[in-house]
């Protein structure tokens, strides 16, 4: 175990255009992305890790200054489940984000202004398309691994539809091969609520600041399905001698209402609304579960798929799906539905279980390809 | 069977005033409410019919001129489960409501302008006292029975805790003894949304019109939660070959958002904002989970409890809590977890196993009581 800080930084690679799923061509592409650990000679020891809706580039270490380490510190490090002392660990930053990554709020080459609504819609296709080109780029011809959690997940899968002879394994983690109603549904409030505020205008708020209070309500909302009706309980026990004001209150009267309201006003601060339009309409359109799918291709990927048993947002059926779909497709597949009481989170928390599951797998085929036992 | 339209109108009391829990005394009173069947000369068939958050007074039955019958017409009516050829059944408009009773809609007799925000805060006991005085005014000294679902159910339970001597039985469906964090936390969402439309401009928005755009936002996410992830399957099957577009879309992609937003929109041209906002409240501060809940009152009540298999706003786990809380004051209990797939929802969609269920609790019941077999 290293007690020291590790810290790193985030960089960037320009790439002069990315044609996507909907023909439409992007100039000028930038992906942020960081590494961790060491690629070694055969190049054969990378893995990438893909981050959900409002993630980013740094899942591992501190920035400089930074209090906070990045957002899966607690699984990618040394002798942790992503082990930097033998792995090469990349995550970027998905495209259509604003943390680095070419998305709405950038410069649009061609008029020197934000594209705002005129960048084109993208897809999660699109997303790993443009991290195969940061994998190319890096001299990497095969993935050790790709492993992520919610919409990270499904960009595993789509790395397992687009790419199945670069990748060695795969672990898909609280995930779907597609959206269910009820979860487009959700997306759908998040972009109606986004959409409401006049202050987004019409996806023309550079300038005049991003529409806060309705990112804001989207962001609690999301923040409710993330949790579970256990871990909310357990995180805010409710006092019973409330007094009662006589006239409509405005403060928050329960703690719970504190802490979405916190939540949602620390992330309109850091997240560009019109990405979260972009990425969540990724999300919805999101559809692997088709006869396409690893048919005809001489793929030969392990599976690691995981899902948490309080999760309603990517209940275990979805996960069970994906299973199933593999299994069917003649797939090597292990599957777990862990123990936990956090909800969609889980996989971002339980690092115990989902730490010693993923280790182990890892661990088999590093005998298997890497150290070549 | 009766196969003609029932016709029916809504009816106004108005009283002089109204104290609530929290002391403030509200002048000049009205509650609309409407009676279907017959109250007998004993008066002591009348049942009392308590509604969701956003119902009204119109139950059963059709207005003049109508398509549409009241909210629950299909438990309500001759031979139906409430059988109105043996009942009188009342259900009135909640204090704080919007449609004919009194609320931050109405005129406050001190100003002559809407109350807006100058409305005191309001409870589900507050509800209930006014509920009282209109039972008052009609003669019933004891109500056959109390039944309502959801907010509904709280105002049963209310009743139970405020005027156990006044009824004979109560019949609290798809409900709980308080609202649990994440209850707590869509309704604020819902209140947040409301509240970030700048249209609601404090409250004060009588006169330049309803905040549409955020109480619409909060109709669609209170849609959700009152469908099952397996009622929406069900509903919105989802068209695997959806064309993408190259540009963001505004439209409509999926079927389950035309419908969101259609609800949304309609929701809006029917309810005022404050009282949104007033009544969540009064749910995210209700709680009967108290040692006084029927102790030391010489009460003997039949309870009729049920709750519904897909509804995870309102789980089975609440109703299990309000069975456990009578079972241990002694009371007398029936429970049923319905089956069903509707969510939330099937408290008014479940006619036929609900209604069975309640027809036998009533029938054994009106021997005893009423026809004194």
């Amino acid at each position: 175990m290293n007690s020291e800080k590790l810290i790193v930084e985030t960089q960037y690679l320009t790439f002069d255009s990315l044609v996507l799923d909907n023909k439409e061509e992007l100039q000028k592409v930038t992906i942020a992305y960081e590494t961790y650990g060491k690629l070694n000679e055969k190049k054969n020891n990378a893995i990438l890790i893909t981050h959900a809706f409002t993630g980013d580039a740094h899942c591992a270490g501190y920035h400089a200054g930074d209090e906070k380490p990045g957002w899966w510190d607690n699984m990618v490090g040394p002798a942790k489940a992503f082990d930097t002392d033998k792995y090469f660990i990349i995550c970027s930053n998905i495209l259509g984000g604003c943390q680095g990554s070419t998305g709405p709020s950038s410069i649009n080459p061609k008029t020197g202004r934000e594209y705002g609504l005129d960048f084109p819609a993208i897809s999660i296709s699109d997303m790993v398309r443009a991290q195969k080109k940061l994998i190319d780029f890096l001299g990497i011809k095969k993935l050790f691994s790709v492993a992520g959690g919610s919409m990270g997940g499904m960009q595993v899968l789509q790395w397992v539809n687009d790419y199945p002879e670069n990748i060695v394994s795969a672990i898909p983690i609280a995930t779907t091969m597609s959206h269910s109603p009820q979860q487009i549904a959700f997306n759908e409030v998040g972009r109606q609520s986004v959409m409401a505020d006049i202050a987004w205008n019409g996806g023309h708020y550079y300038g005049t600041g991003n529409p806060e209070r309705g990112l804001s309500v989207a962001r609690m909302l999301g923040h409710i399905t993330y949790m579970s009706d256990i871990s909310m309980k357990e995180k805010f026990p409710i006092e019973k001698e409330k007094e009662r004001n006589s006239k409509f209150n405005f403060n928050a009267d329960f703690e719970v209402e504190e802490y979405l309201r916190h939540r949602g006003s620390t992330f309109v601060k850091r997240f560009d609304a019109n990405s979260y339009l972009y990425i969540s309409k990724a999300m919805d359109h999101f559809d692997v579960e088709t006869d396409d799918f690893l048919n005809n291709k001489n793929a030969d990927i392990k599976f690691l798929v995981l899902s948490f048993k309080s999760d309603w947002l990517y209940p275990a059926e979805q996960s069970e799906n994906i299973v199933k779909f593999l299994k069917l497709r003649g797939q090597k597949v292990t599957y777990c539905n862990i123990e936990s009481t956090y909800g969609h989170d889980a996989f971002l928390l339980e690092k115990e279980d989902e730490g010693k599951i993923i280790t182990s797998f890892l661990n088999n085929l590093y005998e298997e390809v890497i150290s070549g036992k």
